[in-house]
């Protein structure tokens, strides 16, 4: 079997953000999806070992920010390959809090939405976090950052808390 | 909120089949993503109406077919906008039995998987499956389609059953 055929599989490149007891957390996923369109529901799969994914469970709401293509390789990295524990990511950046307590990063960003958690589903290293849309925007029509275009232009990688890591 | 902020989520476009006593499924989704790497697991989101749904919660294994860019309309719609259980969607279609027993698209597919189901999240009208990858292959080179070309491009359309509709 040739593992190299999950790379075929598209996705964008989010920042996906929550907030526990007035503390920030955000990171990068490029797993977020619509799951039912009545009602909107979201779907984001985060690493256990992630603080988001310990705040997302706390407080349970979320918010999802559409990065644009032209994203800078060093703001994403700055959300990917940090710990929200102790490195404050928000630092110098535009975000705004939301309607559910979340902060939500507007810098490159061209939609936003925010999310009240419904369902777990426990994959494993992973959890699946679905819930109900109870905001959304459109911020710019710039075209969104695609993963492909991250990791085959961009040369961008996958720290090895994501979903997608395969070890060469 | 402007619920069409969900259109800049990325999604590529998939056909996932399944089978049950002897009868074989397949329908499009846009929902498929890798969720975790160790074991490879894969998700897909289907709507409890269809027929595949029914499958795939029977003999608990499925495929996905990763489709070209440059799939023909005529291809998605005979796999998209018909039902199984009183069409023959195979007709015609280059395909194979895999080692699950579910059959796999070979038509204008660039990669395919296997899938073994683990979990099941109810998610309201959908559910998510989750499983692990069994069988993994590249079939070709050429680009995948994403859902943003078959929507914007080709302006194909999502029927109600989709996670992505939206009334317009």
């Amino acid at each position: 079997m040739n593992l190299e055929a999950l790379f075929k599989i598209s996705y964008g490149l989010y920042i996906v953000a929550s907030v526990k007891e007035g503390k920030l957390s955000a990171q990068i996923a490029n797993t977020v999806f619509q799951v039912t369109s009545e009602p909107p529901k979201i779907a984001v799969c985060l690493n256990k070992k992630n603080t988001t994914h310990e705040f997302v469970k706390s407080s349970r709401v979320f918010s999802v920010s559409v990065l644009e293509k032209e994203t800078p390789m060093q703001f994403i990295g700055r959300f990917g390959f940090r710990n929200s524990r102790d490195f404050n990511k928000f630092e110098g950046v535009n975000f705004k809090i939301g309607k559910t307590g979340a902060p939500i990063v507007l810098s490159h960003a061209v939609a936003f939405f925010e999310v009240e958690l419904e369902n777990e589903c426990d994959v494993g290293t992973h959890t699946i976090f679905v819930g109900k849309v109870v905001d959304a925007e459109i911020i710019s029509d710039a075209p969104p950052m695609t993963y492909e275009y991250y990791h085959y232009v961009k040369k961008g990688k996958a720290p090895k808390t994501a979903t997608v890591y395969l070890e060469k």
